[in-house]
């Protein structure tokens, strides 16, 4: 009954990358840990780019500069 | 001083039902564990049933199929 | 299918306790917002006071000065 | 490598705030505990003043009596 | 540069099991998403089963009742 | 009210440097946001190197590699 928290910055991913994503991590954990598909949860954030940083830059800042 | 994030699928729920939430969470602590109220923090986050998966699929796929 | 995680300062929660907030918080949503029990996902994290800060102090120096 | 999660209620916080804060923390743990900044991971979420409770009532509540 | 944040029960999850599941979670948003491998975090969380509940009871009640 | 979580890997940091963190963080979100001191929540999590991957290898890998 695992419970999967995956964050990324909010850039057009489709509904169906994230059924793929999500249906392969289940099988993942499945496949390594034997962890039951059926009670596995994973949940998706999207976030603002304003709101994430690295490298002490926000990813908006980052991307006005090219990196 | 607890802090309790609860995450839920976005259904239309509506203030009402997040203040009786969050009252109910709170003396829920209070009274089984003696947690101070005055500084019990709830945050309720509402998620896309695009972005929620469980048993491999989304929640818009499953709801989809009738699941 | 909510996923709740309640965190809390490490200060002897018996395992019963833990069971009744579990049951508790489980109820709670099913009563107010319908959510299915059976697929509500309830994770406490029990925080070392050292770890826990509150008005720029940890609950450890808080602690000490009888606050 | 850290990873900083801020969750503060949704109150017009500007883009200039929140890279000054992502850059104050990613500073703070370098400084003091010697992160490496190009790989610390801040992420701030915004949460609806009708998602977030203290004491028992959501800010919004709070709000509309002055607290 | 997303970040993974994987809970599951403690189970004598091995290094190597752990190992596996970072390194797959990380090309598989790599795959579907084209997220940078370099800059994707995982964290993973084991939680004692007195601390995590479905259906309203620990998995240390569930195991004890063979569920 | 902020609630901010500190996610570093386990490597011997110090009950001081833990604090000075906290009480850190807590006067950035002040200065830079005007949130109050009092009511701002820091929660430290020291994560285990087997348990926290970035490019796809633990941190224990990494570390054997001279990384």
């Amino acid at each position: 009954m695992p419970y999967v928290n995956i964050r990324i910055t909010k850039d057009g991913a489709t509904a169906e990358q994230k059924e793929q994503v999500i249906r392969g991590v289940t099988h993942l954990l499945r496949d390594i840990m034997g962890k039951n598909p059926a009670t596995t949860v994973v949940v998706i954030d999207e976030v603002d780019t304003d709101n994430w940083g690295i490298g002490g830059e926000t990813v908006t800042q980052r991307r006005k500069q090219g990196k």
